[in-house]
């Protein structure tokens, strides 16, 4: 049988765990040029809560009673195309369960070289690559600019700091609670706002004496509007999440566009998917970083399946501590 | 004597004629370096407004007492500068005044060939730049590209609808009342929409079958979220102004950021001023395509210094309908 994690209703404001529920089903066969994967580790991000909405977005909602969508690594069972054997290590969009048929065109490999192969669901994987493509394509960092990254210690946010550092950038990362602000240090922010305890306004100004040139932004809200304060002329801001609007029922605008004009600054959202065709180049500068030490990471790990939506819950309240995967099955 | 509008209190909200004044001081004697100039035409543009205010923007505010500041076109009277004589017609940052002393560097002469010369304060000044780099630069604007432009009646509008179908672009202007929506079709917009009498959402949606690929907002506020809400993936937003906010006591945030994500767009604000060094190139294209006959421009000219305050004012209730001018004295 297949465990689902299937969307039992749609959410006003937060969800909790009365909106999934955890349902068997046969396990799915593949037709002609499809893939069956056993599902070893769930990626549980932000945008999967835009998902359950019926919200325009970028993406169709899940429908209540579907899967749950979600980035995965998993086995290769049974494969009816050839590029793919049983026993494969696949990255794709497989969900909240067990087993998952999937069209071929949209798996990839797990390169051998990865270790830990989890990676593949974060530095080296759509997580990284959002930051590798927002960081150095949407904002253009020059040596010497001042980098703000909101979200600082979470999985993108962790890798945009590092890679600001590696471009010569001075970088300020805003987290929330004392260990995420620890956490910056380890993933080379120069300064860390504890953005739950700091005034963090005041403390923009310490961390930002010559202003702000690029933000990198996760949250949206209150912390953006007090970065955008601080912009200097020129400034870029990468529009990557919006976090603190998920749940609102309503969001309420946060911005004046007329603040643009003031500082000549740019503002631009952007979605990793469209740079698929350049995720070769991101993956193989990420994984020379990391085969020269220069870049950290830490990852979030739940155990077993049943528990995705307690993480997904978690997640969404900024409680991983790193990147939050949920590791569902062992490698057989 | 030199007739002088200053600004004699800062307005809170909508400003009125209380808040300026008409003295009368000596004529100033121009310094080493100087260019004493007789102003014969002003130009008063939304601008002007900010410069009332002490909130933060990209330039100093006016302080009280101080002449209103504006770009005018004037006469020299005598120079102590070699690169003028007496006679020459310049255009600079003269202000709502008879005479002006001005560095010999701010100046820029108006071209002979110029007729008439007032174009030096549109087309071919910085309205005309502004709405050709704005255009250009920051929209980026492709044949087949549907172009809205908000405040399209306007000084700055009327130029860019007329660039973006040299581009080869379908062509959307926003306005305020018949009369402006019928000039709309002068400048060569295929649709326009008269927002004081049409349902501006249900009209953008005829309008824009399509959808909008690029917005050049000179207005903010709800005109530009219903905007904003038929944008394509890859729109490019273009923030030249946000006159609807410029009285505002306390401008309301009006858009929210992660809309940027959905529709991978991009929101640039920008300042002519940034493009000086490129201002002879866009003198050059502009003058060409005046020269055959594929931009048509129209001035709304108030008579008198004394008017000037009447006529700023009538500006930012959008009641000029064309480029709003003061003339103030004939060239001798």
């Amino acid at each position: 049988m297949n465990r689902v994690v299937t969307l039992a209703s749609r959410p006003t404001g937060v969800p909790d765990e009365s909106n999934f529920e955890l349902v068997e089903q046969p396990v799915p066969q593949p037709g002609p040029g499809d893939v069956l994967v056993r599902v070893l580790w769930v990626s549980v991000d932000p945008y999967q809560r835009g998902r359950m909405s019926e919200a325009r977005s970028y993406a169709k909602p899940v429908e209540v009673g579907e899967v749950m969508t979600a980035q995965a690594i998993g086995e290769v069972v049974e494969s009816n195309d050839r590029r793919f054997s049983p026993g494969d290590l696949v990255v794709g969009q497989l969900g909240w369960q067990d087993y998952a048929v999937a069209r071929a065109g949209t798996l990839r490999k797990v390169p051998r070289e990865l270790d830990p192969p989890t990676l593949a669901l974060h530095v080296i994987g759509t997580t990284g690559f959002t930051a590798y493509f927002g960081l150095l394509d949407v904002c253009e960092p020059k040596p010497g600019d001042t980098v703000v990254v909101s979200g600082a210690a979470g999985a993108v946010g962790q890798i945009v700091g590092q890679l600001a550092k590696l471009m010569g950038c001075r970088t300020v990362g805003i987290a929330g609670g004392p260990d995420k602000a620890t956490d910056c240090k380890l993933y080379g922010y120069d300064a860390a706002i504890d953005y739950k305890n700091d005034d963090v306004r005041a403390s923009l100004k310490d961390a930002c004496p010559d202003g702000v040139d690029v933000y990198f932004d996760n949250v949206g809200g209150e912390i953006s509007a007090a970065v955008h304060a601080r912009l200097n002329v020129g400034a870029r801001i990468a529009i990557c999440g919006q976090v603190s609007q998920y749940n609102a029922v309503r969001p309420e605008p946060s911005f004046h566009p007329g603040l643009l004009i003031v500082f000549r600054a740019k503002m631009e959202g952007f979605l990793v998917s469209d740079y698929a065709h350049r995720f070769d180049e991101a993956a193989r500068r990420l994984l020379r970083w990391i085969a020269e030490g220069k870049l950290q990471w830490r990852e979030d790990v739940t155990d077993g399946l049943e528990n995705i939506p307690h993480a997904f819950l978690g997640m969404l309240r900024g409680e991983n501590r790193g990147k939050a995967l949920v590791k569902v099955a062992d490698r057989s």
